[in-house]
């Protein structure tokens, strides 16, 4: 392809779309099928259920908006069918989970290097016009994000080489990015990646600190158990937010250009727990175990691309986001049974 | 596995032991073929031919103690149906070429993403007792390896983070590098990857320098193109060395150390361009192309560590392996074929 004929596959119409979401049945992922389906798209998710659940998208394929497929991408012949006759490519899927999770099942996230690969490599084959690609803040320089007291906001260009990715998860995502702007370069597909910033929100498991916080306070938790110094500064990102940029960045970029998909709103772990609590009417001691997986003490991203490439930035604040997930857990969860599974929850990829 | 029981695994005995090659058609696969068979390993190579040549292991595949399979490891089914029954893998498939095709051909490369990660996915699950991967000299920081004129051996060490490899060709080497460490961490395999260094030799094919420097003299050409400055340095290893120091590494790296496989002799592509012309007794006028692929201009291995955990070093020196390389390839090319389909084979993967 031109570049002329990358500008021309220019998505504005989702109703004559046949479009993959791979990982469909996530958190994310299934927030992003709702947003597509809402917008006329045909929809195809393939998703091998490890961390999806088929109940977040329950609606939409009982009422056939949704095909979907419960398969393993990792497998030459699933990819190939789940990329066959589609326009657009959002993949979502990854083996992933929250900060204990990256940390410490180093092997499982090692294998996002295979399927990435597979994805875009299928796409293409299958005459895909576009992929867009989940990658995520661990692709900046881990050493850049150790003083929680610095005002720092990731622009993209941060992420040059020298490359220093966090785990091979980061390093996953962040050849998942440079294959794709290779595809691009080559003319063979376009592309656009979009790394997200902690996201949050309903259906959000527990391995993710917020959620583990609301799942704490919900069982009255006391000594309330806070992993690292509490310091660690982030920029929790709500799912709506994250999916509508998911969709403009599908809409506007073509190159294979990364953008940033985050807040620039900065809220400390320990602010976080202390609205957790207030607002769910708790009260209770902390205790920090920094022994415990973190992940970088300041991570927080710039929106300047965001706004330029996009045309739009993350409209939730957190304090509203966070009260309306609040609620979502509350209604959604059962309190006994949250207790008994909690703390497997916190490092697996599983629910509570 | 524990450390002990990884220590176990050590491999003395070839004769009792399946071997699967992967890319074992290749330049230097099929040399440590012929080295697996002369020791009594049982092998099996899979190859999709596709810079693999079937001639370079037919004599094996004809007295029956090769077992060759044409076929794509980049799906799942071949690669777990090449793995079953193995004890040891030596991962030497990718999507590789010269210096030309490396920087020329970055989605191509990328595949090898994909196929290492599914490689060692494989071998585990197929119970291999060991995976020895072959890396590359790209693994080293590109920035590292600018002055020419600098004594510089590039340590092991020198690959940290932040890493900096070259191309996606080298990326996927350090990835792959990493995914082993990985999984021998979480004991779940044992494992080495070795670093060679420009490799030479019998069966080479005209992508790699030395080997297109042979085919120009071979065929007269005058003026004598060299790509760069000609001041490049290398340390050009025999693949009779790279076999043996991959099958050292099989029997005693269990952790998924990484080892340089490479000489310490320095040679400049313009010292290396007199050797060959003088001793093929030819004359002509070199002429400098700075404008095409040449890769780093200076890249020579340190051996302390591959002595420490080989006990051997590389022993063939350049001169004595140049000639007798082109001894070879003055006996196996006919000289008016070399000149039809030299300028193609010097940035794509076929053979002259
Ligand atoms: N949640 C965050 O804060 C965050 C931040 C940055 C990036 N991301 C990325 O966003 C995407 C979605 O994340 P999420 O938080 O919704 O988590 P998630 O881990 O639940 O999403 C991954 C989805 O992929 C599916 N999947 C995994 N391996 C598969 C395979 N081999 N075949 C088929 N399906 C497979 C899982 O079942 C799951 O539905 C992931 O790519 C993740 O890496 C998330
Ligand atoms: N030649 C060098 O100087 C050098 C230096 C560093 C590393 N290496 C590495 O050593 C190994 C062997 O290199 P070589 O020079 O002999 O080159 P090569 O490129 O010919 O070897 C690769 C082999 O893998 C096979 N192959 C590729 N993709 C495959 C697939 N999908 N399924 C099955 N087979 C496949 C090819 O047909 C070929 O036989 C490669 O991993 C290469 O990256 C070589």
């Amino acid at each position: 392809m031109t570049g002329e004929e990358l500008r021309s596959t220019t998505v504005h119409d989702w109703k004559s779309k046949h479009v993959l979401v791979t990982g469909g049945a996530s958190f994310i992922g299934s927030h992003l099928v709702d947003a597509l389906v809402g917008r006329g798209a045909r929809v195809r998710v393939v998703d091998n259920l490890s961390s999806g659940r088929r109940e977040n998208i329950a609606d939409h394929i009982a009422s056939g908006a949704v095909e979907f497929r419960e398969a393993d991408l990792l497998r030459s012949d699933v990819v190939d069918a789940a990329t066959a006759g589609t326009d657009v490519v959002f993949h979502i899927a990854a083996d992933h989970g929250g900060r204990g999770y990256i940390d410490l099942h180093q092997v499982a996230c090692s294998t996002n290097l295979v399927l990435d690969g597979m994805v875009f490599r299928s796409a293409e084959r299958a005459g895909a016009e576009k992929v867009v690609f989940a990658s995520s803040g661990c692709v900046y320089p881990e050493h850049l994000q150790n003083d929680p007291g610095e005002l720092l906001y990731l622009t993209e260009g941060l992420v040059a080489p020298p490359y220093a990715a966090d785990n091979l998860y980061g390093w996953a995502k962040l050849m998942g990015e440079l294959t794709l702007r290779a595809y691009c370069a080559e003319g063979r597909l376009a592309a656009a990646s979009v790394r997200y910033f902690t996201a949050y929100g309903p259906r959000c498991p527990e391995s993710h600190a917020v959620m583990a916080m609301i799942a704490r306070a919900m069982t009255g938790q006391d000594p309330f158990e806070i992993w690292g110094t509490g310091e660690q500064v982030r920029n929790w990102t709500h799912v709506q937010d994250i999916v509508e940029g998911t969709i403009r960045a599908a809409e506007e970029i073509h190159d294979g250009t990364a953008v940033n998909i985050g807040t620039m709103e900065r809220t400390s772990v320990v602010e976080c727990a202390r609205e957790v609590l207030a607002y769910m009417g708790r009260e209770a001691r902390f205790v920090f175990d920094p022994s415990k997986p973190t992940g970088p003490y300041n991570r927080v991203s710039d929106l300047t691309l965001c706004r330029e490439l996009l045309g739009w930035e993350p409209e939730i604040d957190f304090k509203t986001g966070l009260r309306s997930t609040i609620d979502w857990y509350l209604e959604a969860h059962d309190e006994s049974e949250v207790r008994r599974t909690l703390e497997f929850a916190l490092t697996e990829r599983r629910h509570a």
